[in-house]
């Protein structure tokens, strides 16, 4: 029996901390070493979180305030599962002694700190590490995450859109002017915010559109389809809340590219996804439903040509907590650890 | 005092019917003569829709399966909330009557029986009368409705999408090659519908697309996007199920036309629809949400452009089963009688 | 034409203070003079209601920050919908200036100043003013509630259990130290309160009992079933919170008295409340739905012996933001105004 | 390594059914074999239920619409998830094969043939079986299940009743006639019925008694307790459905017995199950929620005794498709086998 790879969680407090927990507890090859939280500490993981109290762990578990090096010293991974702004400044710590770091903030996703104080409003705090981090994407950076000591995990809206688009883009399937985007995501996706905006009463029995037209996201979603194509591309994106707990639904309308004759979505999808593990290809004949992948891993997409107006409309799907945050935390673990990819997520 | 006009509603079982049925019994100008339902027949209103029972009239009146000419000679406005299809063959006995009929359903939304075809799949069954209907939205058609004997009235989505895209397609604000919708409706829209698929447990934390790419309400929208531009018009359009009772979100995307500069939605908006009573303008500092149409006759809409796209999104509210569908037949039927637009309504 | 009643809402924000400004604006006989809220005072109540923006009056109507003086010369009927504890400060200066006050709050339905320390944790702030109000619960005490200077709502709970309790007890129908209830309620009961425990991803897919055994509603439950029996009463009461924005279900198992035999729950509630404007009476064959009485100011209850354990189940649904709270205030108002009952309410 | 058992599901269609096949698909001692339904026989696993699309087994193996005896060739033991008074027919012709049964519907549950027509209306379709069967609640009858060749699993209502007071009633810490409950169910409690009280819109804002005063579930319910009691025992029981998908929250108000002082139900629970897998005692300092138990196995329970009344209040929260349905189920299979009781639930 070989011994489990220690790992970290700091600031485990919020929805994707907790379900970064949850994933951690039932992995095969890895031990929770440590969970921070500076409101929480003392209390156990078992009282914080009913729901895993019958694991003998969360009842020795105590949730701590540690320094930096500490739980360095005890941990092979640290997850960042802070609020943006606040993951730039844990993270220089923990890399300085070499530990190696999954960050879930949106901190280290955006490559051009001009970009980012576009979009989020003030300077990046760390600018210096922006250059190492490694956009945590696997369907995309596989190879660089396995080795990478910084990973800026996506987030949710991007990994439902990016996926989807990768191969139209790269295959020049697609007029890349003219991509828009609407998606639709549950509640958790605002995070633990205590605001009047997330109440139950505000949220159910309430559909709205928000952030239009400029959503945070646009940086990195613009920066990765950018990268892909070999130049600039601007796209349209507007999100909408409902009363859903967990899912993400992302509808992408494109117009097939004027010199393309006979796309064949199938065959370029297939050519792309066939041996990924957590995509799933619906084809033209069905749709998704956010309930088919809600505490998965997956992400689920369904295509349809649109004969009459040349469009290809493309439908994904996803857990946000999941494959839309610590899902995909966890399987750039994997990728970072030389563990099977799949590990502690099927 | 002066006497109420007596009205009947034929196919009183659904939600639509339900809603005609409480808005009818709160006008102070009309009186519910008659309901009809074949299923129900026999049973009182106050049985059937427990909601109402306090009212005197609901356990007085029940439901009759009585035959047209019986309705005709009771009532001066008859409402037809019936399945599709079921609709033709109801309104040309009641029309042979000399009766007034507004349709809910979208037997006599389409004028040109080859589209009713194509996107029912199905001959009509009256297309005699197709010339006769006059397209139950009175932010168009105020002027004809008054004097129409058969209305049809508009889908919900169509609703939410028209009454937005009306002045810039008039004022020729946007690309009219390049509208492209995506709406979220609440379950209700499906109708009273006993199927799978509208089961609790299969639309609560579950949000899907469907009708992809063909929704019926697609030929109605272009019908009247068309006559409005006066020329051909297409458009791509996507809907959600959403798992709220009622509401309607509608984003639209247009790109605003090459030859506009400085495009003023504020103007162009107030112009058109300052003195409607059932259009909200929100602007471009507030978004619409579901929860502050629900139960009104109101289309809340609001507007952003994005300069780094050119595009101008709108985004709109309804009450799926009121402004789109019972509501505005109210409306109309306001219209008919000569009664003030909104009585009943607000 | 009649001159409408000037009347003003303190502390308007929450839930309860947005129906009864609902209310009050559809009112046909009073006119709502003011309304107040710290933290929004300066804005409209357009802006803060979306929903009530169409309203002339709510565009021109702006919360204010007036102190009691003011307000009472401008209001014949003053509301307040603060929080508990804060009401009874504002009610005084009020009450000092002659104006008649209606409490929404749980500040004055407690008679003994004990009883209130006990359930509320502090001494009562105006334990002066005990003596003068009135319980308002029209179909216990609707004459005093005419005359009344100072009415103190019911709470919600308490509204779902005393009027169907109220005939069993003063008919002795029933065992008096054997009185057991559950109730669920929807999540407004818990105001707009911003806490974890009400966040949308909290209470969405989650049923759960709370304050447990000794909910501060037992204290006015068993003060006025105590009133009703004329000896000390003492029940059983579990409130648990369920995923609906609207909405009590109350259901109170009761032993049959020893000494009664053939006992017609029919015969009994029937000679209770036959004329009561908002009662329902749905007898043994229906059972009570939240969904038929949300919106409304009605209670409907059903009941059922059960031969097997001779007891009698009472089950009743009540909207806790209309009947519970602000739709009970208006039927109070309409009597402390001698406008009929059922003003503004039906 | 060992090979795996070979199972069946005999009506895989239902959410009970649907939660079988995901927990045997997970099972690392067990392999589905085949999985019946005569409306879905043809299509793959994969294609009825897209959540397991990924699965390899699922694409290979089809709902069949085989004969029991081929059934029971391929299988050790064959799971029926068919609806009452189908399972008992299907079940003599796979016991006369030798197979072994676990059932998931009431038939067997009820070991009186006179109480099954009682409450199910019916006379018993195969009263001979009824001797035979063992009722499937490990924490009750853990020993007999190992052994047994038709196992009738516990209805959902029942688990969450049954394990709270097994220990109460074994110590005669309560008055057995004094035992009153109410419950709230989610919606996949009524299975995939069609009909329209299940429909999303009739059950999103609602909240609703139902079944009063005689659930069938009452017949088991009692007939345990008469057991554990030595003695004839009735109780009171009101279900309420409420809009969750699933959970069930069960609060059960017991009199503390006349002679018993000091109880400490820390000490009985404790007792009782401290060793119990699957039973977590939150104490009387947390309260249950239904979302800590779904999606899993466990029964979380708490407690709480009132002084002003002596009573002792209970309450317990499962998901009833899992503990309440097919983890259960499962957990039954683990002892028939031989494997550890927890295999493939934790």
């Amino acid at each position: 029996m070989t011994s489990k790879t220690p790992v970290a969680v700091v600031g485990a407090s919020g929805y994707a901390g907790e379900e970064l927990v949850r994933l951690l507890l039932a992995h095969p090859n890895v031990d929770l070493a440590a969970a921070t939280s500076r409101q929480l500490a003392g209390k156990s993981l078992a009282e914080v979180f009913p729901r895993f109290a019958h694991q003998t762990k969360t009842t020795a578990l105590k949730f701590s305030n540690s320094d930096p090096k500490e739980i360095a010293r005890s941990a092979k991974i640290i997850f960042l599962a802070l609020p943006h702004g606040l993951a730039a400044e844990f993270a220089e710590p923990f890399l300085s002694t070499g530990a190696r770091v999954v960050d879930l903030s949106a901190d280290f996703r955006i490559k051009d700190a001009d970009i980012y104080r576009e979009f989020y409003g003030h300077e990046h705090p760390a600018p210096d590490l922006l250059g190492k981090s490694v956009y945590g994407m696997p369907e995309i950076y596989r190879d660089q995450i396995r080795g990478a000591q910084l990973v800026a995990c996506p987030g949710c809206y991007p990994t439902s859109i990016l996926i989807p688009l990768r191969p139209l883009i790269r295959r020049k399937a697609i007029e890349r002017s003219r991509i828009l985007v609407a998606s639709m995501s549950g509640v958790t996706g605002a995070g633990r915010k205590v605001e009047t905006d997330y109440l139950f009463s505000e949220c159910n029995e309430s559909v709205r559109p928000y952030a239009v037209p400029k959503h945070r996201h646009l940086s990195e979603i613009e920066q990765e389809l950018s990268n892909l194509a070999g130049e600039r591309i601007t796209i349209q994106f507007t999100p909408h809340l409902v009363p859903i707990n967990r899912g993400i639904v992302t509808t992408i309308y494109t117009d097939i590219a004027g010199n393309v004759v006979n796309l064949d979505p199938e065959v370029m999808f297939s050519g792309a996804y066939a041996d990924e593990p957590f995509v799933r290809l619906l084809g033209d004949a069905r749709l998704p439903d956010t309930k088919h992948v809600v505490g998965t891993n997956f992400i689920d997409f369904a295509w349809k040509i649109d004969k009459r107006t040349n469009r290809l409309i493309v439908m994904s799907a996803i857990d946000n907590i999941v494959k839309g945050a610590s899902g995909q935390a966890l399987q750039c673990m994997n990728l970072m650890l030389g563990l099977p990819e799949t590990a502690g997520l099927i």
